[in-house]
């Protein structure tokens, strides 16, 4: 944390075992829409956790500043933004439409670490 | 906008028709040199016209403070910087030397949302 | 600079010639694991160079607060954060376990500038 932002690391692995939540694999060759979209959502709670157990107590986020959202892809495939709506959407949930509101950029990686499906960094407002 | 600084989402769609602004396509097999420069001077515009309608008046602007710059590339293409050049030259443009001086990163995307040609995310000094 | 936050420019040209070190080349194909860490090490060392250059003297860097590491790979290289270790080791052994202690992201790029092997920007706190 520098002043009142916290910078998370790109977070990706080690994601709950929830519905349609996928460890590995490209989108989409390997991994569905609706499945990536899960794993986006899957990855914001996993977000979440990190805020939690870094601050103690989740009540200090004031808001989300800014989402940097990666998929995985197989060549040709565009549609990178319904995926992150996945995370942007749980946000949006958790904090409110003013507080949950972002900067956001979506892109389409040639690989990620361990061969996951989506990882998302950002920045969080803390209450100072 | 956290503190004095705002952080500013991906652009890179909805870009004005102006003459070389390609709205689609990979460099360099579907976009030349040229038309990529022209493409990420565009991006740049667009930026501008977002800042605008967030803070009401561009004076609100103090600097640039960074730029990330994603160029959605055929393989083998590492020539990016002189793409995203075009938003670069373009802050240098409106907001002078100084002002417009920034910390730049300008990489290579095995693909961007809507196939979209150059994608820019960034960081502006606001006035408080 | 803004506020006690330094933004630095993508790194990963110019390195230093110390063993291992790789001024171009994809990792696996071109370059090996060993030679991908040292040369994210040499990034590191070139990220501080030009924080001296900035401030002149390294004793206003606090600390270091987040990396975004990026290799330059060949279809189905996955190991990115044992590479970028290489500027992750670096910087806790120049600034401690405290004040070397980052968030990081560590992701493989279709392409980078000059087909260089590892581009790392990032953000550092300044003492006020």
């Amino acid at each position: 944390m520098v002043g009142n932002i916290l910078f998370v690391s790109g977070h990706g692995r080690n994601l709950p075992d929830l519905p349609g939540v996928k460890h590995a694999g490209k989108v989409p060759a390997d991994v569905s829409m609706e499945e990536g979209y899960a794993t986006a959502r899957a990855v914001a709670l996993s977000m979440l956790a990190s805020l939690k157990q870094e601050l103690g107590d989740l009540d200090r986020v004031r808001r989300l500043i800014r989402l940097f959202g990666m998929v995985n892809v197989t060549p040709g495939f565009d549609r990178m933004p319904e995926i992150i709506d996945g995370a942007s959407d749980f946000f949006f949930e958790v904090l409110g439409p003013v507080n949950g509101k972002h900067a956001r950029t979506a892109v389409g990686m040639a690989e990620l670490p361990h061969c996951i499906t989506v990882e998302i960094n950002g920045e969080f407002e803390i209450y100072a």
